[in-house]
């Protein structure tokens, strides 16, 4: 019912925001894969908020693992894993208990269930994707054993965008604050980031994502393309509203004498116009996409509510929030990716 | 393994362009649908070619159903149909047999299969969606009971884009033979077809979508999010590149509280940038998405393909293709939509 | 919807008993498996009624295949194939339009769907198992590559018993038209079907099974054990009504220092107790298991049903009916015995 | 990959015997169910080793939940639950790091995963089966409202029956120490019980359930009957070996025209040798049927093991096991058979 991904390498996650804990239990994931905890711990770091240009809670996000795991190693059996809520004010949002904010999951639930936690978003939360981050950095080490690595960057913050999103230094963006890949882009970021703080208000962008290593051969064919994949993983996140791959929607604007990429001897192309993946299965090439994210709409300004009755509020801002998301979404695409292509790389192994 | 859509209403598909035949099996569709052949000829016509701007094979199309329906009705037991193949030459593609064509997927199946069928692309080919419209008008039949329907257009071809795609007015497209909701849009994608036709080559586009009526509640929260599912969907149309829902792409550069939906006091909104989905359920609102798809890459133009061994050759095209294919893939955008919405309706039954 | 079983080697079957036709869909079957047809042949004519003690429907049972083999191999597609229905009398249930029969689908179907296809059963009949044969076979072909083989024979019928079912000479039943491994017991049941036929009723029976040169390693913990997947497949056959597997029944009357199967040096076991399967999980001995079914209700004698109001009425038979339907169920068991095998020899290919 | 039980009402569990904690997630309960805590911890007491005739290790069994529930009743969200492990010493098992003990899974998950926990059976533990109670008696729970109700008793241990299975007293079973409905039976059982003890060895035994209330027309035709769904989920219970619905095997016997369950005039049946299902589909009647369980095959005796070599050892059991586990397992049938019942139920909403 929506809380599983994955068909061989299986993520089911749980937890509400203001609830005891949130966590997720990994199935399928192959015996005697040596877990690196601290590069866990390190992509659960990248998604915590900046003190910087976000205002959220902050949970020292400590993974407790229950089982699945001998000696440091996966033993094939599911994987569980709890990380405990912390740092909650359920009083914030008790005047919110028979509100409903606008583009929040709150109306919605409500008509979905006849009933919802009310309390920093209770299941819609972004909080439920920390159990994301540790199942996909699980999963990307997995992955680096086959010799596929999965990188990330932001090449968008409102309307400041990267010039060239084809030869992305992630050298550069692991580095940066914003985890943009160019330093003068950066900087327009930043004074765009400031401004918006100083005016109450929150900011979208695009995350690009590069697939590197990725043998040929995985994906489906008909339904589940590596590409239908991978769009529905990216849309699954919270805020995210478009999905391309390869050139996108620039391909629509393309003729198909120049979209065509031609074949290396080694059957590598001169060209990577497709991202990597034709007719739904990738071909060796890097898998390449990117994803929009909508500003995040709780913001410092008051906003117009209605209650269960129908009847408008203006509701002031009490929770946290954060000015850009963005910037830690980043280690979410990732792990979504990971679980993608870790899931495909499973299945390609019962047909050859 | 990729040919089944679909957790409740299910559709999987079967067969190649050049075998014996292509068709389907419907699982969980409910008893006692009375199911409207004349509407599914329909659709299957829209997705035909025209003469004028495609210059692709033309098959009679003509659906036989083997079971699941007795009196016109559905028995709730598998409906299975087939459709013979019957216009087409294998001959044509004699010379492929060894030939990796650039952004087919003859290379990516041969690499997953290590066997393929090379004849008019096999499972890889558009032939095989003709399954996905039969199946997707039942569901369509099926919505319409509900008080749903689901209409799409075409809102570009090439470079040439409707202005407006807030306002659409599908009586307009679903009288135009490029589906164009706009006279004067229509009029210059004609123009740049012909132009195209006359240089050998292709175009790609971007196919709106629109379903109203669709209750709230319609959607499972975090993986299974509806905008997932629908981008799932139409990831998996031959060609498609990328998907936005509500304001897409353009989301990124707004601000939160521009990008608010503030409710009506009827629990509509008063905008609709989310595009009808929020924490990814159905609220109640026009659901709107774009879907963009790459040129055909197969043109009357030669083309420089490998072999097996990699070695390189220019190809003469000697199968038909089309100039543009994007007007007669509404139809299969909008049963893949169906497919989506009866599925996630049904699903939703279980939960109240 | 039920109508699709296994989760990589997965068939889809569809067709009523007096619809069009029956068939099926098989996806996940690995690319270059060489087909032998008249194998499959072979398989159906086991499954056709004998003249001598059934008196069913007789059809040609002819295969045609339509997508996902070239050359004689598969392709990695979806493989689906259909059978034409022919010899069926739909006149012959006319009468029953509107009636119950006892101990039949008839009341469930109507229960389940408010609709249902009364002639012959409908979906019901278990003319649908054809279209498991079919598929079954293929997955036998796929599995003798990997030197596994699944043998089934007749054990009981009505209350005569094979004395042995520790040694079955499946030479011998293969050849029997029973069914039966043993001569004097084969004869001993044409007795007692004989004095059944001419009192115009029917009898159940028992099957035994044994899957030799199955590698240790297949089935997964906890829920899908090796020893569930089989329970399933073999009580979804019509009239299971009983499953067990090794010592089965009789394991609960021995003491845990008898059950247990010591181990040879070669970590193949002195004792067979376990049939094959600890922990649910296959350990390179024969897997050993049978299944009951109860008698056809449908008999020559006039039968008590009820019509839709709930009056009773006395309705001679019209139908063709089997006397002793267990013989003919052999390859039935052996099908979906092989469709179990392969799926978990597929699935286990993904954690190691 | 095995963990998961269920397609609507889904239970995921994981744990080992020794490690930190033993739990489930259940996806799929629906919203507003009031949750019965002391009814959970009643059925987890009856899962615990009696002192008399059982010597196993004795968990608290407190159950915390982490999510999915709020001011006592469930929000639609995945309920996730935690037991820690406790009472346990992995010192006992230092000593079988490399032995493979006879009919345990030690080689089956060596042979499976390359790696295992030797610790108490790992994964393979009935520990694991905590889980199956927690998240079964909330599908009872849900169950009841619906009129619902499962019981069960044993009605065999050891080579001891009782003799009449068709009307149990479930009051008397229900308040047995052996959970056997007759007194004289359970005297006898006893003694045998005593006997087997002071012998230092283990007895198996056969479980008996009834579901009564439950509605006609659950279950899916062909693959997915409620007979297929209940035999999987029976014989997924560690130790089980036979499963027998209404007549079971004993149906093997009968003639056509004794085994029909004629009509009365409102739609129940006279007799009831189906066992309440029919076709695969449930058809209002008491749904009854027994699973065999061998007895536990660690005993206080010496037992022949080999080492990883495939060299023998005779090993002294040290760590806890019980005489008879048959008592103890009836919660976990009643559990099992309510997820059936649960996902069946609200499966089949989603066709009417």
């Amino acid at each position: 019912m929506g809380n599983t991904f994955g068909r061989i390498f299986r993520l089911t996650t749980f937890g509400e925001s203001h609830g005891a804990a949130v966590g997720g239990v990994i199935d399928g994931c192959p015996a005697g894969l040596h877990i690196n905890i601290s590069a866990i711990e390190q992509m659960l770091a990248q998604r915590r908020p900046s003190k910087d240009f976000e205002t959220s809670r902050s949970e020292p996000d400590k993974v407790r693992f229950l089982s699945g795991i001998m000696d440091g190693a996966t033993l094939g059996t599911p994987i569980a894993f709890v990380l405990e809520n912390q740092d909650y004010n359920s009083e914030d949002y008790e005047h919110l208990k028979d509100i409903f904010r606008p583009s929040h999951a709150d109306y919605t639930y409500q008509a979905k269930y006849g009933f919802r936690d009310h309390r920093g978003g209770g299941r819609s939360s972004a909080r439920e994707t920390v159990a994301r981050v540790v199942a996909g950095t699980i999963a990307m080490q997995f992955l680096e054993k086959q010799g596929i690595s999965i990188d990330a960057c932001v090449t968008q913050i409102g309307n400041i965008k990267t010039l060239d999103t084809q030869t992305i230094d992630f050298q550069v963006s692991d580095n940066s604050p914003l985890r943009c890949p160019d330093k003068d882009t950066e900087e327009q970021m930043m004074a765009i980031i400031a401004k918006t703080k100083s005016q109450g208000d929150s900011l979208g962008g695009v995350i690009a994502c590069v697939i590197s290593g990725c043998v040929a051969g995985l994906g489906e064919p008909v339904f589940d393309k590596l590409s239908a994949d991978l769009a529905k993983a990216m849309m699954g996140i919270p805020s995210a509203k478009g999905f391309e791959i390869g050139e996108g929607f620039a391909s629509a604007a393309m003729t198909g004498s120049t979209y065509a990429d031609v074949f290396n001897n080694d059957f590598s192309t001169k060209t990577n116009h497709s991202g990597g993946i034709q007719g739904g299965i990738s071909n060796g090439m890097d898998i390449r996409f990117s994803v929009a994210f909508h500003p995040v709409v709780t913001t410092s300004k008051p906003i117009e509510c209605v209650d269960g009755k129908g009847v408008s509020h203006i509701i002031e801002a009490k929770g946290r929030h954060d000015i850009c998301h963005v910037p830690r979404t980043v280690p979410i695409v990732q792990s979504m990716a990971a679980l993608v292509i870790a899931d495909n790389f499973l299945l390609q192994k019962t047909q050859n």
